[in-house]
């Protein structure tokens, strides 16, 4: 259902884990920092101990980097945990979901109303501020995923931040998810900006942006008032010792951050660059370090192309039971330029015999 | 406010964490399995890929060992995420529960209405099945820690087996705690007879009797039911890899499980008669790895006794935060020889000049 089973692809197809090449999650290509991988090893020995139960020296870290007070931070065991929590807090009345996007969610939200609000394929789905706003309801939620995954859209801070605001006006509640926001365009963000709206929510992972989904890792940052609800409902000792080492380790690593935004903003233009001359693909504007790719024009289906691509232990993420998308798009990390010169290749070899 | 907490003690007194003696927390005294600790760094080149969504392998690898199908058990990121998530979704009418015992059952279940059944001192906080039994009403639930942490007693399986029938018949649940379980009495589980009693959950902590609290690693085994809905309730990739791999390896470790039971049985007894030889300490009968002593005739607080100790790198554990105990508590997890001696010795010193 989701990207990034490797294990799954190993079973399936006899490949091991460490020999596949994994387009399916996006997850930063450099791998994790070497400075993490060191502190992971370091404190192997603490496996034993306890974790600090709410990661309390990552969290003033954190709290550091991004100039907050911690008393609008929490961690959590990925950002799927908090997601979920928050979830199970906040009970607004609707959900608005601009989709397609990520489907957990719809599952973290089940509780309430949805609204699910369709964008338009045949504007690359880029989200239409004026439209949400006419929407937007007194304890609605409204949540955006930017940059959007899997169709890598952003909204820009301003447009944002109105919204925000035409959003603490009606009594409505935004929550953004930034997950993929520093691979890109980091200044877009707005946690620099939360103290000024006490409506707005951000959901961070760490997981992605320093490749350690394994060892998973996300805050939020919130409204005091929220973050004390969030620590009543969640168990302590919940982020990992690992984790946390390995947290502290990338946020402190500036090198490795400049050389991820360096390798993504190139590879990206260069993926894109090659699925736009393979006759019969589109690969959607991405603002991300993933790539919505379109096949209806080659005559395959997505399907068609990831059972080719799987058994050469290529895996990307097929998209049908993304609601709003459907068989014929899948979805593309950027990886890093050998990997990505072999999936070009393939790609086009597969559509040049198999395409219409 | 819970044991472990090594790293506040570490700022506190200035000891590096690994020359602490921590008998605050119940974790095994030989650290992690040889096997679990190979298997951790074999898999650190993996912590760059998502777990297995739902611990599927080390799922399978438990429902063997305990005969068990698999859609009656459930993994968790440490059994405090499990006892949470079941906390939201049982929301008994009222929560029968026998104190002193850990305090996270409390809050797990803050939405129903607590019942606390104050176990008598004087009879060492046995538990009196006849009075559950009396005060069960339907849509209750009984919650067990059995041996029970802070106190050490033990249930003979054949009286919980009795009460689990009653709550049955009444339309109660009961909730059994077996995390310490397998350090000393392993066959009065009640796990194999799972199957018989739709009305019994039973959570499992892998994080003590394995040495890995810094990975995080539970679970629970309920009727499909309830482990359907806990499915839907947790956010996937919960386990983290490491905690997969660690959490594989020690269930295949059959030697190390039995040292433990050879060296906490043995030392357990070391510690009872040390504690009872030193004037005014009374250990309390101890059917778990760990022993709550009395220090109220030595005319000190056990927090006395921690002030003293802790300097020494030695942590015990404050048990006036337990309902239904006071200042005149401690808590000792049983270590090994050197640990033990070094206790016994320290605290015999501390009696003779500082006690009354």
């Amino acid at each position: 259902m989701h990207g990034g089973n490797v294990w799954q692809a190993e079973q399936f197809f006899g490949i091991p884990v460490h020999k596949l090449m994994d387009f399916s999650a996006n997850i930063n290509p450099l791998g994790p920092s070497p400075r993490a991988i060191e502190a992971v090893q370091r404190a192997l020995e603490y496996i034993k101990f306890y974790p600090e139960p709410q990661a309390e020296t990552l969290l003033k870290e954190l709290a550091k980097q991004w100039s907050l007070p911690q008393d609008r931070l929490i961690l959590g065991n990925g950002a799927a945990e908090l997601i979920y929590a928050l979830g199970r807090l906040l009970t607004p009345k609707r959900v608005l979901l601009p989709v397609p996007t990520f489907s957990e969610y719809a599952a973290s939200f089940a509780a309430s109303e949805q609204v699910p609000i369709l964008l338009d394929r045949n504007e690359d789905f880029s989200l239409k501020p004026e439209q949400l706003y006419s929407l937007l309801e007194p304890e609605d939620l409204l949540i955006i995923c930017n940059p959007n995954n899997p169709t890598g859209q952003l909204v820009s801070k301003d447009m944002l931040l109105v919204l925000v605001n035409q959003a603490k006006a009606k009594g409505a509640w935004v929550m953004l998810d930034e997950a993929f926001m520093d691979f890109v365009y980091p200044q877009q963000s707005l946690l620099r900006e939360l103290s000024a709206y006490p409506n707005l929510i951000i959901v961070r992972s760490l997981t992605k942006i320093y490749a350690l989904p394994g060892l998973r890792l996300g805050y939020l940052a919130a409204a005091p008032q929220i973050i004390d609800e969030l620590y009543k409902n969640l168990p302590p000792w919940r982020v990992n010792v690992l984790a946390q080492v390995a947290g502290l380790a990338s946020l402190q690593d500036q090198i490795y951050l400049s050389q991820t935004l360096a390798l993504v903003n190139q590879q990206r233009q260069y993926l894109i660059d090659g699925f736009n001359a393979i006759p019969g693909l589109k690969a959607l504007p991405a603002a991300a370090n993933f790539i919505l790719v379109d096949c209806r024009q080659a005559g395959c289906t997505a399907a068609a192309i990831r059972d080719y691509l799987a058994p050469r232990g290529i895996l990307v993420r097929l998209c049908d039971n993304f609601q709003g998308l459907d068989k014929y798009f899948f979805r593309v990390a950027v990886r890093n330029q050998e990997q990505n010169h072999i999936l070009l290749t393939e790609l086009q070899q597969f559509i040049a015999s198999h395409g219409k």
